[in-house]
């Protein structure tokens, strides 16, 4: 990585393989939940992610580059923590808990390098790709406020 | 884990374990860094996480818990990443803006890692933990803002 360009487009192909490791990640999570709205909020995040991957592609195609995935260490870590926590939790009420905790922080990273790459595509002049980038970072902030509101309510529950 | 308490006793020592291995992982970050504002940022940010921890013994302590650390994926995964950009960039330009993103992943992290363990505590009726933890979180947050400001003014630099 030499220009900003080159970061730009390493930091694309680093979430273009995160959201593909969700794809394969969230049904695992949906399937270990037991509230009946985390798992459809689970499923339901599972079908935005594939449409997530889409409008990555077109962010590629955007910039003259192919859709290619690079190596996420940062994700792979979150999705083993989320892993250790559906082995290591016992009831049922600690496993939801817990795991509304991990998607959580999963969607702050992906809010975080959505963010970031947004605007750097606004400063290289890729407007196209500003805006897509724009549209997938909403999605996951709704996913994340959801995931707020479930957690308020789990967290309460007697 | 069975229980809540359980759930936030083990988020707690996850984000224990994280604090620390941030101490060590921060001052690799600020030697890298070029630009001035971001390594003097960072220099800065590793003495409020070291701040940072002690207020956590004492959340511990406020819980009648002993202060101990669980291996924590995410952060490893994080820190990881964050060692990869040092290594895969090849001018300062690319390491500092790169860096500067993945400083607010791990500042996300943190973020909603200690989001979530304060609405535990709340609902647990840690009222002394809720406190310390709301605490770290505002400091968490204006960490990220400060990064988002230098994100800015570096990737505008010509």
């Amino acid at each position: 990585m030499k220009t900003m360009e080159d970061v730009f487009e390493h930091t694309l192909q680093d979430i273009y393989y995160a959201e593909n490791a969700l794809t394969k990640a969230i049904p695992k999570a949906a399937e270990a939940a037991s509230n009946k709205d985390l798992k459809s909020g689970l499923e339901e995040h599972l079908l935005e992610t594939k449409e997530q991957i889409k409008i990555l592609k077109q962010v590629f195609k955007s910039i003259g580059k192919e859709a290619k995935g690079e190596k996420c260490d940062a994700i792979e870590g979150l999705i083993k923590e989320t892993e250790g926590i559906i082995e290591e939790a016992r009831t049922q009420k600690a496993r939801d808990i817990a795991l509304i905790g991990a998607c959580q922080a999963i969607e702050h990273y992906e809010i975080s390098r959505y963010g970031t790459l947004r605007e750097w595509a606004k400063v290289l002049g890729h407007d196209e790709a500003h805006d897509m980038l724009t549209q997938i970072l909403d999605m996951e902030k709704a996913a994340n406020s959801k995931l707020t509101n479930l957690a308020v309510t789990e967290a309460n529950k007697k």
